[in-house]
Formats: C-alpha cells, structure tokens, sequence
C-alpha cells in the first residue's frame, strides 16, 4: 500500500515538480495537494502537464497530521510554522525552504529575523550523499538550497585541499529558481537574451554554503557567491574556483571526487576537461560535476551542473523521503535528463 | 526476463530518445545501440544525459535479427534496406523513418523514388489509437511522422465533418526535428530569436496526413500545410482549420474529440478556449488537443501539442513496442510533462 | 531645430521602443515621455538600455498641447480621452492603440462598446505603403495593430485575386506583443520552451485586418485568424493562405507583390522558396514578405515577418511621425535587423 | 565623400555585423566585403538582414590595398598574412583576430607558435577608452577580444587597487562569439536550456587580459578566466573579483570607475546594486558595470555587459575606424540597445 504524503505550497515549482515525480512512484501517493492562495483552483489551470479535474487542497493542519508524511514547499515563514506543530504530533517533515537548515545564530544573521524554534535547528541537512543515515531516522529534514546542493557536491569532498579564504563561486540558475510569482523581471521579454548577476554578495545561500562547508572540519572559510539569471527555465550551474593548500598534490582531486561518489546514483563525476551542462540533468534528480587543475595559478576550478527543481529541490525532497519512509533511494527518480 | 531490443541510428535524436525511454522501462533492455558513423563512440560524447562508458555498436545485421524486436531510427535509405531483410527473418520491427508510411504510389509521388518493396507497403501504421489491433500483431510497424501524429490526432475524429478541400494545417516544431546534423540554419545563433516557415507547399508530411485521413473513408481532401521552425529544442504545435460540412452541428465536435480519447492514457482534450502549450508535454509522451469553432466562418480550429521526440518519434515507437511484445501499453511512458 | 514630441504611455514597451528610436533621430527630440503609473520614476528603472537619470512626466494635456507632435503609446481607453482633446487644440496624433482605427460599427463589435468619438474614426489609417498621402495631413493618425501590418503588407496588393471566404492567417509573436505587465502567462519559466495558440478566433485584431482588406473594394470576407505566442521576445511572422479567384494566372502573383513594394524602403518582398525569418528584422522598421503558389490546391501561402515593436508599432509610428512632420519618411529607420 | 572602406572575412558574424554598422554610417562605404569560401555568393543567403544583391568578393591584395582602410574580420592565421602587406602598402587596419593583440612571446605562449612579424607586435590596442591618442594615427590596431573588452574595461581603472594573485574572472558568452561555422555542440537543441563552463583554464583571452593589466604598471597578476556558453545569441558577461590591496579604500571603488568613464560615450557605470544585464546593450556598443565591495572577504565584484559583436568585436572596430579616419569617435554608433 502506498505511504501517502501531503505537499504543502503544491502551487509553487518546487512543490509542482514533487507532485509530478510523485505521479510516477509506485509506493507514494500524494494524497493532500495544499496551497495557501491557490486553494480551490483547478492544479491543471496552473501546471498543464497535470492534466485533470484535481484542485488544490486548503492547508489543514489536521488532515496533514494524518499523512504518513509531509513536504513543505512553502516560503520559509510559512514552514517556521508548519513543521514544529507536524514534527510535534510524529509526522515525518522534508521542508524545502531554508527555514531549518542554518543554525540559529547563523539563521539570524542571514535571514535578519530570531529563529522562532531555535532546538530544532539546524535540522538534519538533507543532502543524502553526506547525510544518509541521519536522514534515514529523521523526523525533520532540511532540503538543501538549489545553489548550495550545486556547491557543495563540488566541494565537500575537497574541502580539506582547498585554501582558506580563496573560494569564489559563480552560478547561474535557470527562471523557475526566482519562484512562480509574476514580476516585472522574470517576464520573458526581459529574460530572454538576457545574462545578469544579482544579488551579491548578500545571497542568503552564501551562509548555507558556508556553514556546510565548515562543518567538514575544514573550513575554507568566507565564500565570494554571486548568482546570475540565465535565460533558461530549469538548470542551474555553479563554477567555484579555490587555490590549493600548499602541498596538496592536484593529481589526487579528481580521484578525491570519484571515490567520494563512485557509488552515489545521482552524482557523476566527468572526466576533465568535459564539462558539465545543465540540460544533461533536465527534469532528472542527476548532478554532473568535474575539476581541473590549473598550475598558473595553483587553483582548482570545478563545475557543477543540476536541475534547480530536481536534485536542488523536489528530486531531492523525493530522494530523502525515500530514506525516511524506508523505499529504496533511487524509487521514482532518475539521473538521466532530458536531451536535447 | 527484460526483451532485447535494438536501436538502430541510435546516435540520431529520435533512437537516443528511445534510448533514454528504455533506461527507464522495467521489461526491455536495449541489448544493441547501433549507429553508422558514429559506431565506436561513446553514447555520452553524443548525449551527456547518457553518462557511462557505453559504446555506439556496428550496424550488424545478425546481431539484430538475433533480438526480440528492433526499432530503425535510421533515415528512410537505410531503413529501406534493413526492415526487409529483418522482417523476412521474423524480427518484429517498428520504424521511425517514411519508409513504410505511403502506399507506394504517394511514396513514389511525395519522395520522388519507386519503392523498393512495396509489397511492404503501407505498413501497420503505428498510431495506436486508431491501429492498436493491427500494431499488436505487426512485424513491422511505420511510426507515424511527427506533424502526422499531433494533426491526425486532433483531425481523425473529425474527418467525416469537413468539408473537403478546406483544410489548412500551419505547424510550428522545434529544432530537434530537422536532425542532429550540424547545419548552418541550425546554428543556435539563427534560430534564437527566429520563427520562420520552411518547406511548404511540399513538405513530406502531407502526404501522409493525407493518406491517414483519406483512410478514414472521409476524405476531406488536399491539405495546405505550412511547417514551422520555432526556437525550441522539442515540442510541436498543429494548428488546423477547415470549414464544416453543411449540416454539421457545431456542438458536437468537442464531444467527438472526448468520445474518440476517453479512454486513451496518452490524449487529453482540453475544454474550449484552453489552448495547449507544448510545454506541457515537454518529454513526454503526452498529446494535448483542443477545438473551437468559429461561427462567423463556420470553420473549426483545432490546436494540438506533442513532443516531437516522445508521441512524435521515439515514446510511440515505445508505445507500439509495448504493443508488439506483449506489454501493458503504458509502460515506461507517461503522459506528464517536465513543466516550468 | 528639432521637432518637439511627446511620448505617452512611455513605459510600455511600444513607447519605449519610440523613445530608444527617437534618441538616435537627427530632427525630432522627445521633450516629454510621460506615464501614468510610472511617472516620476528613472527611465532606466523600466528599460536599462535607456540609461541615464531621466524621469518617466506626468501625462499633462497641457503640457502635451504644445508639442509639435504626440505619439499615445497607450492603452485604447487612455487614447480615446486623449486624441480628441490634442486633435481639437490641433496637435497631430499617432496613436498606437486601436481606438481609432476601425469604423464606429467594427469598433462596437469587436471592443463592445459604443464609440465615444464616432466623428474621428476611422482615423487616417497609418500604413505609409498604401495610405502615404493622407498620413501626410492628418492630424489622427491610427497606427496599425502588428498583426494587421504583417499581414495587410502580405495581402492588400492580392486581394483582388483571393476566392472570398477562404482566407486563413496563423501568426505567431513575440511576447513583447503582450504588453509589459507581470503576469502569470508571461513568466519566462512558462513561455520558455512553450508554443501555443491564443484569443482565436476572436481575437480584435482580426476585424481591423478584414476592414482594412475590405476597404481595398475587393473584400476578401473573413478571416480565420488564429494568434499564438513564441518563445522570443520581439518579432512577428503572419502565414496566411487563400484559394485564388478562378481564373487567376499564380505567375502574376509575386509580380504584384514586387510591383506594389519596389519603390518602397521598408518592404522586401524575397523569392518564391526563400522564407523570411523574424530575426532579419529585428530591432528594424523592414517587413519580409514572400508568396508561393500551390498548385495542388491552388492556394496562395504567404509568409510575412516584421519586429512587432519596430514596423508593428513604434517603427511604424516613427515612419508616419516623418510624414507629419515634413521629414524624410526614412528618418531615423532602418529595414536591416541586428541579425544573428 | 565617404571613405571606401574593405571588409574581409564579411561572411563571419564580426564581419557582417561591421557590414550592418556601416551601412548606416553617413562616411564610411564598404567597398570591397571579401569572404574567402564565400566568394560569389549573395551576401543575403547567409545573412537575411542585409537584403539585396549584393555578392561577396574575392579576397584580392590589390583591391585592398587601394582602400582607405581595411578591417580583417578573418581567423588570425589569415590576419598574419594580410596585416603585414596592407600595413606594408600604406593602407591602415584594424584587426579582429588576435594575430597583433600580444607581445611575441606571449603570442607563442597561448597560441603556440612563433609569430611571424613579431615587429609589428604588439600592434597599437584598439580599446580607444584607454588608447585613444595611439589609435588615432595607427596604421595597425589590434581591436580587443569580446572577453578582454568586457573584463578590462571593469578592471583597468582598478588595477593598482587589486592583491595579485587573488583575480577570478568568470565570463558568459553568446554563441555567435563561438563564430559562424556549423558544429554539434552549437546547434540550437544543443545549446536551448543550456549552460556550461567550457575552455578553462587554458583560453587564449586569459592571456590578453594579463597582458594588458600587467601594462598599467599595477600587474595584478594571473588571472583565473573561466567562460561560459549560454543561450542567447548576442552578449557577454564578465563577473571578477579580487581581494583588495591592503590599505585601499573600498569607498573610492565606484568613485575611480566613475573618474575612468564620465566623459566616455559608451560606457555607462552603474550604482552598485543594478547590475548590468547583456540585454540592454544587445546590438550597440555600449558597455555598462558595476562594482560591490563585500565586507566579509575583502573582495571587490565588478560586472560588466557588452554584445560580444558590438563593442566586443565589429562595433568597436568601427570606432577604431572613426578615429583612424578623422571622423567623430560615435558616428554610426550608440550605446542604447534594443530591449526588450
């Protein structure tokens, strides 16, 4: 019998995107589809591909406390105060927004606000390749951030070859990232044929990057993040760049990121000098990710490439209710995308 | 035990969807992925979705005919010669090319060259919501092109209303459709920002949207058919018009629509005045169709979406290969979209 | 000196295209670009191609009085409080919106409501290639709707040889054609990757191209006109067909099509076979427009590309604004696109 | 009377967008359009903006050489067979490729060969912002790569402000910078929802930025240069950012690039915090940054925008030209982009 889940905020792309991969599961049934706003209207009026006569759910509490489990993809105000009360009464929670993924302090100083439930942060970072058995236990998981997750494949596994205080990142995600709110900017007569930068150096996701990078043991310290809009709908790239702590030998790099995900599903590593795209991960739950090493300037540059609304958002949530529910991990996702 | 088939052209668009499709499919593996010029490379120095070490196999005759089934994505040359020598050796075959699509005397007039078996022709024709009992029993199946699926699709149920000599086909595909050669036309350079027609009046496609609705035994006549490129890498949009037949109720043409696809998993009829958007349909094998007539002319239009490369190629030819061997119709395909 | 104009409704893109036109015009200067809602706020704000400090004005009719010329780039109810009150002071008008351009009758029909100025319509109709020397008196001018001008330019020199009854025009537009307004539709997450069909078949721009085929004195009757949105910001192609009146010779079609548009700057008519592309001219006041015969059907196919916001707006207000003012009708023009 | 100017290499994009500029300049005529395979050839069969007759000529010395001045828009290998004889003949030149950017011995470095007439290098550095008065009575002018113009222009003022050793530059790049010719991975479905890193660490611009920041005396150093492919057709964004220099003021930051470009007719610095977006230069020669300092690293992040075939390529070229000719720096040009 399928373990039926409830998505929270099902009107936005994260949420809409866990309803489609839930469409394809054997074993999950999305069985409360709730949106604040869009309450009552027909999913179909919003996301055509969920052709059919079912309407968005109202958010209950209650009928959500009777599900097996619950995925918030809600901004991070409303999931402050959703997951307490639902980890509260025993219902397993995925919260895709940043709400519990930071530590308080750090919380405070990147989202401007005291955190209204300090002992449940930080939650457990649901990023499976680095927090596999802590998830699999978990009443509360925190699904990472689109750039973080990017990032942080690339460089965790490096974390203790990298100089502190060198570490620059640049990305660039696809529209869907910036969320389905109609806004003068994301129009497409403005993105189209459009690249720009935004945002930093104050990106809120620069403290979830740092922070998960430092809690390795190796800090590599302040991270220069600055994002762009690229005119694509889905897929997000980063490229960080870090110099090497003396005496790190670079031969070892690449072989540190094969070892570290030689037998992950969703992480491929490409051999250098083959650079990742992002539509090779469309639609999929895949990371495609590489290194070079350049002996000018004793830096290495990766790159790292996933869909913003799989593996940095509902394939993820997906990957680690898989986890918490028990199912095989890969049930229901793929890492093969879309191409062309 | 999974069914072995093979994909031969594998390295085109259509035969590397296919490839993709079965990745995911739980009872066929694809035993041989054959491809001209490119046998010897690796499929992900062509598809970088497809990661791994595989290799483009040779075109070898005994080793396909060794196979439970095998699909041609070849041009239709190629194909010309291979179907026969298969089918005589009793393996099942379902082509993507226009080679078995025509009687021979359209294929004669549409492609210029006397058929060189056209005791073969026309084939099973695999649009399987109008042909599922013959494709079930075929040895060779000709997949439908892809402006003949999605106009067929949304003009079938209706043939026997227009009035004949009236119809007007405009369709709009994107680039995926013209091939993965490399051609100046195609560079991303001029297609970006571009929409223009091409071909008309003499595409291909119209005589086989010609043959499949004079088949209907209501032949509604010649069509005037407009192709379109449109900056997208997949999706496909037909839009039609003919005036009715005197005497026809208007009112009942949405019904016909909803009567022919009520049962079918792959066809959604929208309500009036909801349009598709190929978007919808985005890698799936999903068509989405609509009607509207229109009284001050008393024309009706219709406008229907599919993926060029899923319901147009490569997720029918899944559709009919379920069909072939035995397997529930639906698996390993869906009707959902990625969608933003 | 220059000649001092007004720009209202500057914030939409019709009127901002005018103002970027304008800036690079030798004899006419832009003294007041005002806005409603915008007012007050810096141009860059809104168009960063725009640079600089300046301030969307105030709509101030006094103000507006005493400018040689003002171009309403608003929506039609502005425009139709507006024009009279300029015309009445004797202050010429180009008016982008559609208040003027019909007959009272059409105008009730197609906008549902009653004309409140029936005495000033239908205004000079603003299409230089066939309305050159009324344009140059008027003191209203209406400018055409973007998808009339693709298609009249591609239809007005044939009308005469059309069959009555049998005309379909399917045109596609760029997304700037919708207006700058935020909406859920327009979004670049749902536009990317998206074709589909809109508004048909009552779309309003469908009347102006039956009235201002009609006016010809050989009235083609109705059109079918189905609209549909691309994935591009700017551009326009019209793909109209139509059966040929009895006894039309086809040779003589592309004949008259280069007869009516030799002498023209702005109009290109390609051969036979040659299909023209939006992106020729884009950012450009040119039309491309071509014409084939089919002689299965005997049905003209004709194709006809221009920049929406350049020949199907602000382009073509420039153009007229010349002829107002005593100008060189090229003034500050160009047919060429920025292409790729 | 105009100046008679040749073009060679005009069936490339830098070529036929300089053919575009001129043929709105009011004294300068493009003479001789050369194209080595294309020779003969309309010049509208590759490019659709430039309607009309005209063919492409023959390279011929000769020809040439009784010009006012040619522009080599050619790959550098026919750039060092063509300079040396023009500039030997009198005639002046302006050099698209970089065949004349680089000293000698940087040339062999990053181009890996000996550089055939090391005297003519490194010719005079065609970014007039900062060459101006040597521009001016050139007989040779190397016009700067379209990644060197975006990146140096945000950087030069800066230079003596930077810790060597700490810049990264990561850049995106339009295809048409990835030139003309046909190729798998810039076809349109390649590169549609695509972005990735590509080049790095070893692209030949990253060597003609170091050269020319080393040149102002204030070598910060080598830099870490990763560009990107992204889906637009036109435009290029350079994001850098480096430590400061111990002792710098970050409050002077804006203020120096402010001091560096307030007289500058194309380049346009904008407040920190609106970030520059290739759109709003799409098709001119402008350039706009911006620059932040972010507290917690020490790092400055500049941003700049330009059209890689505007003043990163063709456009620039013709202000070379203007200046080499007499005229006034901006003729045939602007800084505003059309946008949307």
């Amino acid at each position: 019998m399928a373990h039926r889940i409830g998505i929270v905020g099902a009107s936005g792309y994260g949420g809409a995107e866990l309803l489609r991969l839930v469409a394809g599961h054997p074993a999950i049934e999305a069985a409360v589809v709730a949106a604040h706003s869009a309450a009552g209207e027909p999913v179909a009026s919003l996301y055509p591909n969920l052709a059919g006569t079912r309407l968005f759910d109202e958010v209950d509490l209650d009928a959500l406390g009777a599900l097996d489990a619950v995925v918030l993809a809600t901004p991070h105000a409303a999931a402050l105060d959703l997951a307490p009360a639902l980890v509260a009464g025993g219902t397993p929670v995925v919260d895709l927004s940043a709400a519990f993924r930071l530590t308080a302090e750090r919380f405070a100083t990147w989202y401007g606000e005291q955190h209204p439930a300090p002992e449940l942060t930080p939650a457990v970072y649901g990023l499976p390749e680095f927090h596999r058995s802590e998830v699999v236990g978990a009443t509360l998981v925190a699904n990472p951030g689109c750039y973080p997750t990017a990032t942080l494949l690339a460089l965790r596994p490096l974390a203790g070859m990298l100089e502190p205080g060198t570490l620059v990142v640049d990305a660039m995600s696809g529209t869907s990232g910036a969320g389905r709110g109609a806004r003068d900017a994301l129009h497409f007569a403005h993105v189209h044929g459009a690249v720009t930068a935004y945002g930093a150096p104050t990106h809120r996701h620069t403290g979830e990057v740092e922070q998960h990078l430092a809690s390795t043991g190796n800090d590599p310290g302040p991270v220069q993040f600055t994002p762009h809009l690229v005119p694509i709908a889905r897929g997000l790239l980063a490229t960080a760049s870090a110099r090497l702590r003396p005496g790190t030998d670079p031969a070892t790099l690449l072989d540190a990121l094969h070892e570290a995900y030689q037998d992950e599903p969703f992480v491929t590593v490409l051999p250098s000098g083959t650079w990742p795209t992002t539509k090779a991960v469309h639609g999929s739950n895949g990371c495609q990710l590489t290194a070079v090493h350049d002996p000018r300037t004793d830096r290495i540059v990766l790159s790292s490439a996933i869909d913003n609304l799989g593996k940095g958002a509902a394939g993820q949530a997906l990957q680690n209710l898989n986890l918490m529910l028990g199912l095989p991990e890969s049930t229901g996702l793929t890492s093969i995308g879309t191409y062309p």
